[in-house]
């Protein structure tokens, strides 16, 4: 990073007692955990994640925070730090940097993340943002995708679809209800719904080698994917399972455990939607019956 | 990263026993270490950094890693696993991730490292690559920018100057050297030199709390730095202070222990330019005397 960025980036940075050494020297240094590190990282691109003349830079900076927290929560993740890189169109490079680090170190205090360092560039494309951020695995094991068993109930946090309305720059990730979740034992499996609930739901059946079967009529429809329903034309359902960056928690729970998950965390509801069955597959089950359903969400008839 | 790439990718990545889970979940895990992590992040912008047409994918790839690992080296710390983010053009997007997976798979063979995780994305820009690299800080602890003292030996490895003509895009960071000349225990301060040696010196003083003085006639004027010269009409030292992109290291050694200081670690030698001083800012000695040295580099004629 350059250095008005750095002694800014210095000044406000929430630090954790984790990080010896943040931002200013040529790697940050994190102190050893008892429990496995966790990482991810993402990308945003203007025209494609964010539309930078439409939601400013402020809220990029807010997204790129909360699409990687989303991801340590689906792990039931502590954050620890993020690693931001810049990508700045040069036209205003200067001012669009500080207001994403505006947005970033709004959503760090937040979150009590500390933002360990980072890389800024000036280039002649558009905006491109980046960020690693880095966790520490809870006590008693991570959430995966794979550990999911036929028989177990898929649950889903919150309701779906039509995030492009607004939702996919200003969401919570699900970290403390993760947070709250995790010490009940129950969860066997997890992922965010980034793709959409279709893909993501495969995403699990795959890594757990076996299948999944949705009650439609069970599935938590937001508001906002009615009102895209009403702009495509498509049914609001089909906004529920294929939109995507929901960022809402994917479970399962062991069968015998179903009644021992809250009814809500925080406000959030928990909606059970469906079991993973041993037939792999994404299966759609209503009043017609069970039919294959295709990961995109697209519902027939 | 999508579904194909993610397999390739397993089948192709080399892992090491900290990786606990790798590719294809939401998070990689990394097994607790004895020691600090070190976590440094780099994007590269076609145009900026390099120029895709004239270089290819592959080299991009391969210098995605060696930027990265040269700021490992930077603090003598040994890479665990590095995450790669691609914003790939819409144009031949498949067959540039493949190439620069490939140049980054064989790197990280070369030098031992996992890839931890990814993210890719087309979009409607150019290419820009971005990765996070993670590594353990050695026992003793890792070499930072702060740390010098007045009297120290400033030593750089290799040759300076020149980049451009191509070592930018092939160069070899500097871990075996680091990892060798760390437990001597006489290093007190490091970094690379990425932005060229006078802006990465005053870096080190600024964080030393200190000034530097360099002895021009000493500096390790890299063939390439002569070439540039008859191209550029400017002196081969201005080449060799202010090019930058030589990721080459550069050290402060305890006064007492020059003598201590190996002439050259596997082939690549390390050369004596001057002395930390209590006076701030950066000065050139000259038989002329001393004067004031631009961080840039440029020498008054």
């Amino acid at each position: 990073m350059e250095h008005g960025f750095i002694a800014w980036a210095k000044a406000r940075a929430a630090r954790l007692p984790q990080i010896r050494l943040g931002i200013g020297d040529d790697c940050a240094l994190i102190a050893p955990s008892q429990t496995d590190s966790v990482v991810t990282t993402d990308s945003l691109c203007d025209g494609t994640h964010f539309i930078l003349s439409e939601c400013g830079p402020r809220a990029v900076g807010h997204k790129l925070v909360s699409v990687n927290l989303s991801d340590l929560a689906s792990m039931a993740a502590e954050p620890i730090a993020v690693f931001l890189s810049l990508c700045l169109p040069r036209q205003s490079s200067g001012e669009i940097a500080s207001e994403i680090f505006e947005g970033v170190c709004a959503s760090c205090e937040r979150y009590s993340v500390a933002i360990g360092g980072g890389d800024t560039n000036v280039w002649d494309g558009p905006l491109v943002v980046h960020m690693t951020a880095i966790g520490s695995a809870p006590a008693g094991g991570a959430w995966l995708r794979q550990g999911a068993q036929p028989g177990d109930a898929i649950f889903v946090t919150g309701s779906l679809g039509g995030s492009i309305l607004g939702k996919h720059l200003d969401f919570q990730p699900r970290l403390s209800l993760a947070r709250q979740l995790h010490p009940l034992g129950i969860v066997r499996a997890a992922t965010d719904i980034s793709d959409g609930l279709g893909i993501d739901l495969l995403n699990v059946t795959v890594a757990s080698r076996c299948g999944a079967e949705i009650e439609l009529d069970r599935v938590p429809i937001s508001q906002a994917a009615h009102e895209r329903s009403t702009q495509t034309g498509r049914p609001s359902i089909e906004h529920a399972l294929g939109d995507g960056e929901d960022f809402e928690l994917l479970l399962a729970i062991a069968a015998d455990s179903v009644d021992r998950v809250p009814k809500q965390i925080d406000g959030v509801p928990l909606t059970r939607i469906g079991t993973f069955v041993s037939r792999t597959g994404l299966w759609s089950k209503t009043k017609r019956g069970v039919e294959q359903l295709p990961p995109r969400g697209y519902v027939h008839g």
